[in-house]
């Protein structure tokens, strides 16, 4: 199950590394999430250097596609020639992005409820983009979600995992990453955030009992 | 106001990440976390090279140093030439520990109230250390913090915030960072998980309004 974690000169560093750490907890189940990027080394909006783990064009192989926020994002929207190498169908892949990785769904048309979350500094540029932003940390319709807040990033993951796999997927990666003494809290609100979503786009109430 | 965020190979990406992000949202107050480690270059757990800020030699010029965690910490805490490069002093330094961090302090005799958090993964190695663990995510005596569990680190992050800064801080760079629409929350659960120990150390009730 391969998850392409967008990661953009610029990045913010939890925006790509919380969904890439929990879903890479499952990597025995046979999930893995990559660094994509579109060059070899990206620097994050702190300045760390880092090594990408795959090239931007492998977002049209993975199963899940989680687009990271960062610094630059109005500057790679208005790049064609980088836009044109991000290939996405909705259709057989999970879309998700964080924060200012929402105007790279909108601006590549997959936003079409018209309606979003993103944080509280990229908000004015996603309702110019000509979506509704919600205050909430967490939307989806079918096989698109849009997350706000870095920490926010946990239900993205939580989505991918529970659209992909199951429940029980979800509670054994966020297990390791809750706070100690918090864990079934962090499950329950994680599994809360992303459980209307999961209803109304599978028709069925898989995770009624949990939430 | 400079901190250290020691990360060894084999570095949880979460565990250096949170508490780094956490605290440069400050950067315009003058804080600066840097990612301080034994080589140039360190990869985390899931294989990320990235390049780091500082040498293992910066901790001792920091404010605050926090230790982060990894796969690789059994060997670093029996790799006696390379503990011998940090010094750390919990007079005039706020020192801190995530998850398996919590076995570089035990070893560097850090740890005098004999108490911990750690993740649970490291719990029996921590114990047979000679330490109690602690089912709670964050635990402090005075100048000396350990937290377990990845997403306990904004516990860690808040703590340091508030011993060097204010409440004030605390709330700034948080509601960067907590998911949209639960800012609040997160923000009243980081300072009560803080909160006694912060009492406990100053002698005052600084923050028993907040919580």
């Amino acid at each position: 199950m391969p998850v392409a974690v967008l990661t953009f000169d610029g990045f913010n560093e939890l925006d790509s590394f919380v969904s890439y750490l929990i879903i890479n907890r499952l990597k025995a189940r046979g999930w893995q999430a990559f660094i994509t990027s579109p060059n070899e080394h990206v620097a994050s909006m702190n300045g760390i250097n880092i090594q990408a783990e795959k090239p931007l064009e492998f977002a049209q192989e993975a199963d899940a596609v989680l687009v990271g926020s960062g610094t630059k994002t109005l500057d790679i929207v208005n790049d064609s020639s980088l836009m044109s190498r991000i290939k996405l169908n909705p259709d057989i892949q999970l879309i998700g992005a964080q924060c200012s990785g929402t105007l790279v769904l909108s601006r590549l048309g997959v936003l079409e409820t018209g309606v979003a979350c993103t944080d509280l500094k990229t908000k004015p540029w996603v309702i110019e983009s000509g979506l509704e932003v919600l205050n909430q940390p967490f939307f989806a319709d079918g096989n698109v979600a849009t997350a706000g807040g870095c920490l926010a990033s946990q239900y993205l993951a939580t989505w991918v995992m529970m659209k992909l796999g199951s429940q029980r997927d979800v509670e054994a990666a966020l297990r390791t990453v809750a706070p100690v003494g918090q864990i079934e809290e962090y499950i329950a609100r994680a599994l809360s955030a992303v459980a209307p979503y999961i209803r109304s786009s599978s028709g069925v109430s898989a995770i009624a009992d949990a939430v």
